[in-house]
């Protein structure tokens, strides 16, 4: 098995609250888009970013965890620049999420969190190595 | 905001589980491996996958839901033909993991799911549309 992520796929409540927080807001570019059932896209070469119904993802995959607390995941967007990291918080901000105030991490990488209208934590971050930096900064 | 995903990160119980699993297991090569807190593996062109210690996320992120059920999210890996979706469900089960049993699904694809230590499910499918195979097939 190749190490490859072809799809990441998130589930959730209402795909058109989704697509309006990442196409109108954000203003990404949407792959495909089925109102009600799965918004996706592409999110780096050959990954595609998915939206899909919660409830469809329930018939599918299984009964989602519903508790207390955050999903055991994050995205990361990492930029070249602090002055970027706060650009963005300040943007999701503007268009309804909530958004953490960024901070110095013990790594040495000055990072904020925002969520998704479903929940589901962006980190934007800036990350000073700069061999890492080459990995994932376009 | 560009329409770009930098790191897949999962929470996970054990490291060194994960590094079994992936690493032993499906023979992948980490790019960064901390034992305990953290192992990074390249899964696409600027994009790296992420099992972080789950005690590690929660002081950093906030408590993980720990309810029954699946986490909401789902990472897929597309290959080409109907046959390699039924050989790497059957090598992910060679090494402990729980595999469906592949379907056609609704869409005309052929997928099953395996899921990993902690339970996060990988999808393994084979989607016949020629457009989005060429979006993210290698």
């Amino acid at each position: 098995m190749d190490q490859r992520v072809s799809f990441i796929t998130l589930a959730v409540a209402d795909v058109a609250r989704s697509h309006q927080f990442y196409v109108d807001g954000l203003g990404w570019e949407p792959e495909v888009y089925v109102p009600g059932e799965v918004l996706m896209i592409r999110a780096a070469d050959k990954v595609v970013l998915s939206f899909w119904s919660a409830q469809e993802f329930e018939e599918e995959v299984g009964p989602i965890n519903r508790g207390d607390g955050v999903a055991p995941i994050t995205l990361a967007h990492n930029v070249a620049t602090e002055a970027e990291v706060d650009e963005i918080l300040s943007l999701a901000r503007t268009i309804g999420a909530e958004a953490s105030t960024p901070q110095r991490r013990a790594w040495g990488g000055y990072t904020g969190y925002f969520a998704d209208p479903d929940g589901f934590r962006w980190e934007i971050a800036m990350n000073p190595d700069p061999a890492l930096g080459a990995i994932v900064l376009p």
